[in-house]
């Protein structure tokens, strides 16, 4: 690993004297990363927990941001705060860069390193434009708070434009949406910028109706919502259509630029795009230097322990995990977050009394995605639901599932009342486009 | 007034067609000119809101969201929702670069113009560094979410920085805020900070202690808060102090750079400053190309017609109204509200009902500030209030007078769930210094 010493300089970022408890690094504060530094909590143990952001992000009700549901900090909690009563638990913000498997350090962009005993990586993933990250400009993917807000300024500057704009054919592209890719992400998002244009925005304009505005989901697959039962899959298929989504299958987007994107043949011109077909790991790999899958997840053991060391971890969707069928884990919160409360009870086990690693095994708490209003499906295996009720249990989990007492107090009322009166809540343009784009993918200016 | 045609292209942005009702177009949707689209509401008169955002701003609760009370969104509401019911009011969104006089138009950049029978100018102010607008970059007034995301990630960054800097004169550093200016805005601002550092980040760090951080107050002039009588403006000093901050009287800032303020003769290293000294109006009078006042105001009549035109009307910070004793009336929200709604049935009632302008006077309602938690001050004129009660009144005012239900349904939950909790709301740190500084004043990514 190459590495220039002036940005890495030779700081310990964490207290280091008296000490002597060993030390638990986590590199990211997603599902994962918190789930394990929580089930450290109280013991004896030092753990510190290294994230980019203050925050953690409850990446599940992103796209209500992207489409002006919810506010930034409605899904968002300081990472201090969530952590706050374990004294045993410290927290660095800073930007990873690399890490120094020899000396044992987490090393910190400008600022310093942090050694360890035990490193976890939880870095999660990020989109996947298969070579074609010039795309990535005209056709974010949904994973940050920056992600959400673009498209979200995209989406209500395009009706802006188009209430103003006298030619018809730059009118109608003003008010086209495409989403490629059919899995849960796209799905949520046609959905929801459907509902945007048909109730919230209804009645707000002179000269458009937005009602008119075009959705177009793209799948290359034969079927949306591939890792669901196709009974499911056509449930929400034929939800979507009735909501005024255009739905193709079996095609693919050949090009995207900042005019539109070409769908097989035909050139689509639309002013909202949105990627949500494939992920792929964050580099945490080629820090450790090792050879990662294709999707660029590092193997790790039953133990989540990363194959060929000792003291190196990975979970979530950075980690490429095996089921007892020899198939990978899916990139679930769900899994991310099993995963760090086995290893975070696992370390504790090791380190405090000697124990040995534990097999992690991975309890399917069932798989949901939502399509709309009164609209969502659930897949637990043997049992299925679809419709209303699906809907009110998702909305449920999910308040549910929020960091926050007062978040989930605050959006539960939020959403109750959106669904009293068919308003959108958040519903600011509040992107400037100039600012994509720079420098690294640390530089989205969130919140 | 000098302009490129290939800006402003020959495109009418309003309907044109069969519509004969006289048409008066707003600049700006603050407090003045949606109060005066509101009066002209279902009238026979055609209106046009033009506005740079797609939202009404309640700036007198902007400081919280620098000091990550509220979110953006909270204090924020759709201007296309707020006049929705009204068929006869139009929004466009779009950067005013001046106004055609001859031709009555005003011209949108990169747009097109809107033509008027009537125009109405309330742009509102802007801070003014008395020729030293280089010390904006580090110094930010408090007039946009841009402003307020930007202070608020430089005070919580600069906590980030400060538990893990080894260097003690840095860490301090990193821990000092300067305010400039000891109006009700800088008085605000110091109390929201002392109390983000004594209360809501008090356990949240284990190298530093925030309650030490340093907050200055700066004043040019013998005390604080100028307009409020002595005995109001001596209890909120001795509030602050009991705060923690230090408060600097009758001392001028001499310079203000990256790392830190000029004050008098002493040089005070800070990561956080914020500039509350002065204001100007926006550059309302050069579209018109007539003389404006030393602090860029337009001189209005009574009837609140600019002077010297006959359709053409200016509210609020942009205007140069005067009082009986021929003192100008103060940049209030109250005095635009007023002004607005009064001009507004002005309007309506010269162009329905042919009759004469009317005069406008100035009602006072009352001058607040807050200074912290449970300690607010009020001048009505005769009678005066401070304390708790004063600080019940001043919350109560502020959640009435937010424009939407479900904003005050919201933030009055969040204020009581805080006020229980002594936590903050939105505390992300939501701001890439790199966005600031390029192009127009018109580049700020809210939201």
């Amino acid at each position: 690993m190459q590495l220039n010493a002036n940005d890495y300089p030779d700081i310990d970022l964490t207290p280091s004297g008296a000490d002597k408890r060993p030390h638990v690094v986590i590199v990211g504060a997603g599902f994962g990363g918190l789930a394990c530094a929580r089930a450290m909590g109280g013991h004896a143990v030092r753990v510190t927990i290294v994230d980019r952001h203050n925050y953690h992000l409850f990446v599940p009700l992103l796209y209500q941001v992207a489409t002006a549901a919810l506010s930034p900090a409605d899904i968002a909690e300081p990472i201090r705060k969530i952590l706050r009563r374990h004294e045993n638990i410290d927290v660095v913000m800073g930007e990873v860069g690399g890490v120094d498997v020899a000396r044992r350090r987490v090393l910190i962009q400008e600022a310093g390193y942090v050694p360890y005993d035990r490193l976890v990586l939880a870095t999660g993933s990020k989109y996947d434009y298969f070579g074609n990250e010039h795309w990535a400009k005209y056709a974010p993917g949904l994973k940050t708070v920056a992600d959400a807000r673009q498209i979200r300024a995209s989406v209500l500057l395009g009706f802006e434009r188009a209430e103003m704009c006298r030619d018809r054919d730059r009118q109608k592209a003003l008010m086209t949406s495409v989403i490629v890719g059919g899995g849960p992400t796209g799905v949520e998002m046609a959905g929801a910028i459907a509902e945007l244009a048909r109730w919230s925005l209804r009645r707000d304009f002179r000269n458009i109706d937005p009602r008119s505005a075009r959705i177009i989901l793209v799948e290359a697959g034969p079927r949306i919502l591939a890792p669901f039962p196709e009974e499911l899959a056509r449930y929400a298929h034929a939800s979507l259509e009735r909501m005024g989504v255009e739905i193709l299958t079996d095609q693919a987007v050949r090009d995207i630029g900042p005019e539109g994107a070409l769908i097989g043949d035909e050139f689509v011109r639309a002013s909202t795009m949105v990627w949500g077909a494939g992920v792929k790991a964050s580099p945490a790999a080629q820090w450790l230097g090792i050879e990662a899958d294709r999707q660029g997840r590092i193997p790790v053991g039953k133990d989540l322990a990363v194959e060929g060391t000792e003291d190196i971890y990975s979970i979530g969707d950075t980690a490429l995990t095996l089921d007892d069928r020899g198939e990978p884990l899916p990139g679930l919160a769900q899994v991310a977050t099993q995963q760090g409360a086995h290893l975070g009870k696992s370390l504790v086990a090791q380190l405090e009394r000697g124990a040995a690693p534990a097999a992690f095994r991975f309890r399917n708490r069932g798989n949901t995605a939502i399509v709309g209003r009164n609209a969502a499906i659930f897949d637990f295996g043997k049992r299925r639901l679809k419709g209303r009720f699906a809907w009110m249990l998702w909305a449920l989990v999910h308040v549910y599932l929020l960091v926050g007492f007062e978040q989930r107090m605050l959006v539960s009322l939020q959403w109750l009342w959106r669904w009293i009166t068919y308003q959108s809540g958040a519903r600011l343009i509040a992107y400037d486009p100039s600012e994509r784009g720079r420098g690294s993918q640390g530089s989205e200016p969130p919140g």
